[in-house]
């Protein structure tokens, strides 16, 4: 086990390394919320974002773009045209699919709408927290006559569920995130407790995803690791989320691999 | 009158409380340009946003939401109908409306939506400046044959019009903030001259104006009190108003009653 | 030359005073991601900003609107008539319209997009980056048979080539800005090499363009001037792109006339 988790920091450092040195295009279909904040935490990371969703561009920018992220935060009919047009485009490409199904579970126009996405990409990942991934994965999805033990359980029994139909990796992030393979299942404990106080945090891991994914690093592990050691480095110079929300974007920025290694926390 | 006050400072305070504990969901149908800082400043209060419009979801929504907030600053043919829809429904669930009528009387349109959605709420609070108060209760609002001594006693005139047409508690934010119920008028004498700099710290007083009324304080007192005292806080720790949009959430989620009581001033 | 830029410097300090005097209203139909940071931006230097993109109110906007900034960063089929009707608007009041052709190259839709607007304009200054000049001059714009020397030498030729096609200003913004009217081209090495990864920051220089713009400065170079400067303060204060995007905001709102004579490189 030591030796696989040896292996899983090595992949965090190069992918790191590999968005600074390519700069990859990351290609983003997201909520009026959180615009600025994922194409700032792209822009410090390394990578270079694209805020587009036009129809009428899609298919060029597609065609270099490293990766497609799809966030639903604030869809309706027009917006979700444009998602499965974009997923398509992707699948050309052969691009992944990073899916951020906001809010899954609290209207039946997300369920729908993120199992309707999911289908539809031929190279997915999904990143939720656990009440997402359980709302997306439904009952199907339940371990029927166990009873989890807490909602990380649960939750993590829908991410395999999600892995096996939709043939994808699946990461859910909350205090402990779950980086779900058909290899290994990774479990992360960075962060901080004042991060769900900024809003759009989890936004920004599925908009890192896109760009490490763009590198290569499909797994999504190295996005929650990145932003995850980002967020304690910026939390202990934060007096609210306000400052964590800019310090953040700092840490990013600022990260290096020494700082990396010293602070992942991998099981 | 004294009496009256400390009643209103207990109302305060145990409204802060409420929230932090029943952390309410507040539908905000709001403008492209502060939508990040008005779920972070519901995060940082303690409250819990989802910014959402789409028709088929808004039934479902509501029913479990505990205010709805709109917020017409970038409306347009496709914004509107949604408002309308969500005020339909939030009447159905008996939820407090919050109207934040942005820029009206800056045109026709502005000033016909925001009496259009006045009209269909049933339950209505409008948090508006002094300008947009008066633009709103229009020229049957002002007081004839009387000139206002200034615009803020044109703006209570309008508010109390506003509050006689349409049933409504009514907030005029400037400076001085009024308070405009049919009991009593309050005014209060928090905030900071620095704050009409950050773009959006109105919209943000309307959107924290549904987290308390999702937590039964539908007066606007609460959330006024609470913005006024945080922005003197975050003031004082400010160099321009880029920290000072930043200091506002820390000093909203750090806010505690102590230093609630020792600043609010009410008259 | 001297006596040009000694002009220069005081058209720069003279529109700053104009623009905090004054408080231009600067109508903006911009893109989703900056809203906030131009509206902030706008706010911080003097100015009164506007969002608004709506064909039914936009024709009574620009009757007292200053100036028209139109950003291409988030286009759809839905945004491109809403753009070219404000056009037509500012057109009708004599107004100058600003285009930030954001992305222009990237995809077919932004180029002609971006030249359509820019045939539309009576009144236009084109503000974008080497690349973006470059893609909307086309081959036309390109010194045939004279091999550029760098990116910069293409921008300024293709900017020039712009100029007479559109009777038009350019401003080239990057490390050194490009001024270029039809009677000199002026250039400024002002601004910090990590304004770039802070995101909308052209946006913002195209904003503030428009606000400087409203009070009779049409050439972009106060705008260009008083970022750049703003830019180079704050950066000394920031940790990284975080802090820096909201330290500009702070060093806008505290410019002061010695500081921007003080740091003003100008050739």
């Amino acid at each position: 086990m030591n030796q696989h988790l040896d292996s899983a920091i090595n992949t965090i450092v190069t992918a790191l390394r590999a968005v600074r040195e390519h700069k990859p295009l990351v290609v983003n279909i997201t909520n009026y919320v959180v615009m600025n904040n994922t194409a700032n935490a792209l822009l410090a990371v390394g990578a270079s974002p694209i805020m587009a969703h036009s129809r009428r561009e899609m298919t060029e920018l597609m065609t270099f773009a490293g990766a497609l992220v799809i966030n639903i935060g604030t869809l309706d009919s027009q917006w979700i045209p444009r998602m499965l047009f974009a997923v398509e485009q992707a699948n050309i490409n052969n691009k992944l699919v990073v899916l951020d199904p906001v809010g899954c579970g609290a209207s039946a126009l997300r369920t729908a709408t993120s199992r309707q996405i999911s289908h539809a990409a031929n190279k997915l990942l999904i990143r939720g927290n656990a009440s997402e991934i359980i709302a997306l994965a439904g009952e199907k999805g339940q371990h029927k006559g166990v009873d989890a033990e807490d909602s990380s359980d649960a939750a993590v029994g829908a991410a395999h569920y999600l892995l096996e139909t939709y043939q994808c990796n699946v990461v859910v992030s909350g205090a402990t995130d779950f980086v779900i393979t058909p290899d290994r299942d990774i479990q992360l404990n960075n962060g901080h407790a004042m991060m769900p106080y900024v809003t759009g945090m989890g936004c920004s891991l599925s908009a890192l995803t896109g760009a490490f994914a763009a590198v290569g690093e499909e797994t999504g592990l190295a996005a929650a690791a990145v932003l995850g050691v980002a967020g304690e480095v910026a939390a202990a110079q934060s007096k609210g989320p306000g400052s964590l929300q800019l310090n953040i974007i700092d840490a990013l920025y600022q990260l290096d691999e020494k700082t990396l290694l010293q602070r992942i926390k991998l099981s």
